[in-house]
């Protein structure tokens, strides 16, 4: 499928905008094959290498690299607004665990479809994902024509580490490059307090002997500082540093509580991470020190988390919240301005899953990219572009999402996912599990 | 027009929801006539006091009180994306004021009616503003069909206090009750720290005079905090209090640093609090007290401040964000819970305002409602009422909204308002200010 979207407005290669530019650009092969200033549309638009299969007209729409949610857990969207505005200890043993011990494969199939379906919707193109029963995810991810980055998680609650290990080489082996390179694997031991040093270490082995990366939880809660201060008497990274993790390409999510000895140690040791702030709000976990750590020059996507802890899928929110809670809480309007904001939603959090040639858009790298009307009342009058796109723009405005160069999302329809069959199945399985009210 | 909502689901009367309840609900002279549980719709349907002009079939949908919008610029909406990420003087003093300097009257009619016509579009059925050229935002007002709080703006910048007071008091005059009382009137000293002890005064005593309540910036910034310090030796509402302003109705914006005498202070005489939580997170204020405001019996609406410092007017925002941003600052889930969050986007946002009768669905109250479409994948699944529409949903849910029993907007198309025109009258103004990049 050879695809020219023609006659586009694209911000400047910086990220930044004059109000943006024209331009064509040809997709052949999964791929972008040019970027180019516009050419006047006659006889002159076979010049680029036609024929084309199709041909979008891009006029009065704006063009951003898609979006990348770099952590969440596709498998929890079925217990979405289930156990709100609870302590964090009572919804987690009251809630979240009770009801994950009961989902099957099939219901974390449906719910990772609901979730990657909504996140299609408002133009992600790639996820981050650690769960269990993730043969089930990777099913969803490659029938519905997301790029993904999978890991099992593993843990060592009630002995199951090594099993979980086990299961999450075979994860590795199984699905690593599968679904035409669209899936990428990692191994995920879920935290520091809920790994050993032991299986962090077998993990570490596995990990490099396997070439791929950590998909980890660090620094998410003071009571998680607090523990690993007394058990091991240094700070959640300096523990994983210890037992090899580091050593290994890493995605850490949250990094919430990072002293400054934590920074330097992370940018030395190239961890990427992913910033998950609404999530951080909701559960009460903080406010990570995000200036301070893009300072130190890492590379910081950012996360959703679950629809559990958001309750949202959605990396305009992502992106807007970044950019707007660290300029509040460093009362500084100047830190994380709109095009770093938009960075992190795209670039960075390719960056931080490890991914080549994704998250911008240049000759030669994936064609995952959207399409965004820019005419409604909210996007008025037509200044900054790119803050227009951080502070005012929504997922609502998304009209076109296109991941490997195929075109998975177009004017309100999703081409790859039975919108009416999923949300019957999920409703179905919530009942069962007793997710709704009672009424 | 009397007009029949049937079958809608509502929320419980304490804003919660075990899953909602179906209501019918008539709307007669601008009131809620009734709001019972839903009859079976055959012959019973004329039980309700009809004949009707209109029955709508909310089923499936869900009614909410409509958003209160507490603090506005409507006039700034021109200045949408100008200077964003700007440290704060940089911002005012090389961005804002100068083109300020250049609106004319017709000017701020039309940025009011893309900020009405953008807030009407999301669910806001009252705003409260303070700007200059005030007459126009009330024309704005009066004709879109929006509810309003509005004020003319007064400061003692360049001696201009006393003609300030005087426009505002005629305007007071002018506009208090019209529009068949749709708008009703305040006035607006800027703040602490740009009005004089003796301006303040004058505008107390005129307030009494007139019945009508304050609109005041209080407490927004460190520096007001200290330059208030130096100067009078008081916090910001300390000095209100000694200038008489809190022996009247208020409604302060912000109130961000606010030490624990002053919410004392602001219990005691009742003043009513407009948070702005984008706002203050965008230009570096910091983050306000809430919990502590809230736990002090203090009513405390949301507002979006201008579209400049934002860039949205969208109260589902200001909810999320009120919700979440102070579990985070306070590491604590449990505060400002969703059912919490829903009144101060609607309730406690019309108490702020001093507004009888409105923000609630009570018989013989203003129908001033909308009705939201739970449908959208985000909704899923059918989870906690509240907590969906606090977390989960966002303005482009909104499917109808009315105003004094008239409808405003349905199935996406404003009844009152040109969009086009709105548009394209906004893009010459901001050509001819010189609000748009180059290119």
């Amino acid at each position: 499928m050879r695809i020219l979207i023609s006659d586009v407005v694209s911000l400047l290669k910086d990220g930044s905008s004059q109000g943006g530019h024209r331009v064509d650009i040809g997709v052949e092969k999964g791929e972008i094959l040019f970027i180019e200033e516009h050419i006047s549309w006659d006889s002159e638009k076979r010049q680029h290498q036609g024929p084309w299969d199709r041909i979008i007209d891009g006029c009065g729409r704006l063009v951003l690299p898609g979006f990348v949610n770099a952590h969440t857990h596709l498998g929890m969207t079925l217990l979405r607004g289930y156990g709100d505005d609870l302590p964090l200890m009572t919804w987690l043993q009251e809630k979240m665990w009770p009801v994950e011990e009961q989902l099957t494969p099939e219901d974390v199939y449906w719910s990772a479809l609901l979730a990657v379906a909504e996140m299609i919707k408002g133009g992600v193109t790639t996820c981050a994902d650690m769960y269990f029963h993730m043969e089930a995810v990777a099913e969803a991810a490659a029938e519905s024509g997301i790029r993904a980055f999978l890991s099992r998680g593993i843990q060592d609650a009630a002995g199951s580490g090594l099993q979980g290990l086990g299961e999450a080489v075979r994860f590795c082996r199984q699905w690593q490059g599968a679904a035409d390179g669209r899936i990428t694997t990692a191994i995920g031991p879920h935290a520091p307090y809920t790994c050993s040093p032991e299986l962090l270490q077998r993990t570490a082995a596995w990990a490099a002997q396997l070439e791929v990366p950590i998909h980890i939880h660090v620094a998410e809660t003071t009571a998680e500082v607090e523990e690993i201060a007394a058990r091991y008497g240094t700070t959640p990274l300096g523990m994983l540093a210890a037992n090899g993790i580091l050593d290994l390409p890493v995605t850490a999510a949250h990094c919430v509580h990072m002293e400054e000895a934590d920074i330097l140690l992370a940018a030395e040791k190239d961890v990427r991470i992913a910033h998950c702030p609404t999530s951080n709000l909701k559960l009460g976990s903080g406010i990570a020190p995000v200036p301070k750590m893009l300072g130190a020059g890492l590379a910081i996507g950012l996360g959703t988390d679950s629809a559990a802890s958001n309750n949202r899928l959605d990396l305009w929110q992502e992106m807007r919240t970044a950019s707007l809670l660290h300029k509040g809480s460093n009362e500084d309007p100047t830190v994380v301005p709109a095009t770093t904001a938009l960075k992190m939603a795209t670039d960075f959090g390719a960056k931080a899953l490890h991914l080549e040639k994704v998250g911008q858009l240049l000759p030669g790298w994936k064609a995952d990219l959207i399409l965004v009307d820019t005419d409604g009342l909210h996007w008025q009058p037509a200044s900054d572009l790119t803050g227009r796109v951080v502070y005012a723009g929504e997922r609502a405005d998304v009209s076109m999402v296109m991941v490997d160069g195929r075109i998975l999302y177009e004017d309100g329809s999703l081409l790859t996912i039975d919108e009416e069959k999923v949300s019957c199945e999920v409703e179905k399985r919530a009942q069962r599990l007793g997710l709704l009210p009672s009424n």
